[in-house]
């Protein structure tokens, strides 16, 4: 990048939604993909939910020509589904684990086993730092029940950007943020980091109405979670900054409309988004861009520092009824034990209970105590989180406060 | 800093073994801790093992004078135990968690619990980096099941500085690193990050002998852990660097020899190590100090990854195992399950188990399936971890080969 005057960067990003046996048409999109990819040549590409390492296999054989660098990052139970695909070599990928994401409990949501997280490091000569990505999902937006957790995300995503940028010369991030774009989450972390969102700032659009990535015209998607928006949802973004002495203006962004290309399926339920970036060197060094003197930040941290209390309300009350039914178990195994004893030792006349019954309710009484102890750990866990994601905001706080 | 032209810098560090109810005298030596600190007026103070945060609002109470700006790290079931006081403001503060940290199981060492993070920025005009933290203990030296985690986490913590310490001017790190000088996690993490260790910088030493800091002279060690080290061991840590335009010399380390100066008591089972440093600024910008180009650095990393791989394989032996468990257990379940049927069926003539046992056994089978399932997703976890932090080394390694 040093001798050059512009570098017209392309990227891609999607969410694959490749879940093995879950998702449909899976084989079939994925290689609709792969071979997108290899056609088109991009620049550097970003995909979430590739959940199998094989699909991840088959495309990274498939793209070797046109994308000689990749990284599949592997984290949780199942995988983080995230991996990058570079034309540029990838000097050094970071692992950061977000310390709260969902319930180990709601299986059915998942979000908990995959351990999301984003980092990679792509490296356009002079440092290009590159975050593919996936925040907890929404799966009910009138009572949100993660909220917190994605807001504790959104925060500690936007602080390892503001720790881990600082030589980089330019910041992208693309992935699948699970917050519409007025959403606390999203205003919080462009305006913590300073992140430009490509949609708003893009010369040239072309795609679904208001740049929406979840549309009813996709097959795959959901309608019923759609009513609400009869347009659409834009919750797929790419977003940039530059650091040092460099300018990034975006000059084009499309996403597919409901199906691939010249294709009669589409590339999954998301729609994919792709940017043109300019990146150009400047005269003279930007000076620091990291901290934004928005006046309206210090309302937003603000706004999210409520969410995060009421999310740390919420886990002190389930950390103090879980506590409260492993208390019961245990005194009512106790109880049992007692009589058991008292039974042996010859005390009571006769047997007070039948010996199935019994049995039956101290493994009862054994199983709660089990279940509700891990409970009372994890919801542990979560108050030391979301309290210290709590402290570390109220810090910001006081510095923008006490910033002129 | 920018002025001035030398800046004199005490740093204080010490694990301070404050459990409760499991730590002898403990409030009586955080209370001498507190004076001590209050007395000698150091400028940053790194603490660890500060498990109850009674004790640590206790101190913060008795050293606002000198000490105005302090923060507590929490995380975990039981927090992280660490916490710094300094002199100058915090200007921001960040959490990364190891992605392995011990097992859960293991409920006797406990380390799974605490999630260990290191993470604190102590800002001194220009921006210093100073990283509070304790790796996983070891509990058996010659046979150490824990040396794969160890390296993974000594591997992350290096990435962690060479991610974050960019924008630094001066890098420390204080610690109980719970590894002797010579071991490899100890070079890996001054190889990868260009630390210098303290106590071979400095000019002036006064101590226990080669700076140990668990001695047999301390009361409060366990003698028979000592035996192989009559001298004692050395796993208590203060590093340092310098990033860009300055340079650091450590004038004097200290460390107390068993028990607290003037006192007959020591303020922990870990002796305290106390260094002076002096940060000038250069007329020059020293360059990139990040990439040492040490040549035995790639024989560290290959031998780091030889040991992760050990590791991966003992993990993949493990996950093997409890899925092989828990594929009988559920296959008992399913036979019992049959056999109820049968017998509810009326297919039996008689029945062929008393009530009491064929319940016990499948109470036995439901408990030996849920346990097992549990230890197999803990065990994939712990494989995908060790994988990806192996193809980190390798990808580090590919690299310095094909550097000159």
């Amino acid at each position: 990048m040093e001798g050059e005057p512009t570098l017209r960067l392309r990227i891609f990003d999607l969410n694959c939604w490749a879940i093995r046996y879950l998702s449909k048409r899976r084989q079939e999109r994925v290689r609709l993909i792969g071979d997108t990819l290899r056609q088109e040549g991009f620049d550097l590409v970003l995909l979430q939910e590739v959940w199998s390492e094989q699909d991840y296999s088959g495309l990274k054989v498939k793209l070797a020509g046109c994308y000689p660098f990749s990284h599949y990052f592997r984290s949780g139970v199942i995988g983080s589904g995230l991996c990058v695909f570079s034309r540029f070599p990838i000097l050094d990928t970071l692992l950061y684990q977000y310390s709260l994401n969902g319930y180990p409990y709601m299986l059915q949501h998942g979000d908990w086993f995959c351990g999301k997280v984003p980092g990679s490091r792509a490296g356009v000569t002079a440092p290009l730092l590159s975050l593919s990505l996936q925040l907890h999902a929404e799966y009910c937006r009138d009572k949100d029940a993660y909220l917190p957790h994605r807001l504790v995300q959104a925060w500690e995503l936007a602080q390892f950007i503001r720790h881990t940028s600082k030589a980089a010369d330019v910041v992208l991030l693309g992935g699948d943020l699970n917050m519409h774009p007025e959403d606390v989450g999203i205003r919080l972390l462009r305006g913590w980091t300073g992140l430009r969102d490509a949609f708003a700032e893009a010369t040239h659009f072309e795609g679904c109405k208001n740049g929406c990535t979840l549309v009813p015209d996709n097959c795959f998607t959901d309608k019923s979670e759609l009513l609400p928006f009869p347009l659409g949802i834009r919750i797929d973004y790419i977003l940039y900054k530059a650091i040092s002495s460099f300018t990034v203006r975006c000059e084009e962004l499309k996403t597919t409309t409901g199906r691939a290309p010249g294709m009669d399926i589409p590339f999954s339920d998301h729609e994919a988004v792709m940017v043109t970036l300019h990146i150009q060197r400047q005269g003279q060094p930007a000076g620091a861009t990291l901290g934004t003197a928005d006046p309206a930040l210090a309302d937003v941290v603000t706004e999210a520092r409520t969410e995060v209390g009421a999310g740390l309300q919420a886990a002190r009350r389930q950390r103090y009824s879980s506590g409260r039914m492993a208390v019961l178990a245990l005194l009512l195994l106790l109880l049992q034990a007692a009589a058991a004893l008292g039974t042996l030792a010859g005390l009571g006349a006769e047997q007070p209970f039948p010996k199935l019954s019994f049995c039956l309710l101290a493994f009862l009484a054994l199983g709660v105590l089990v279940l509700a102890t891990g409970l009372h750990l994890f919801h542990t866990m979560e108050v030391k989180m979301l309290h210290g994601t709590e402290d570390q905001m109220w810090m910001v706080l006081r510095a923008l406060q006490e910033r002129p």
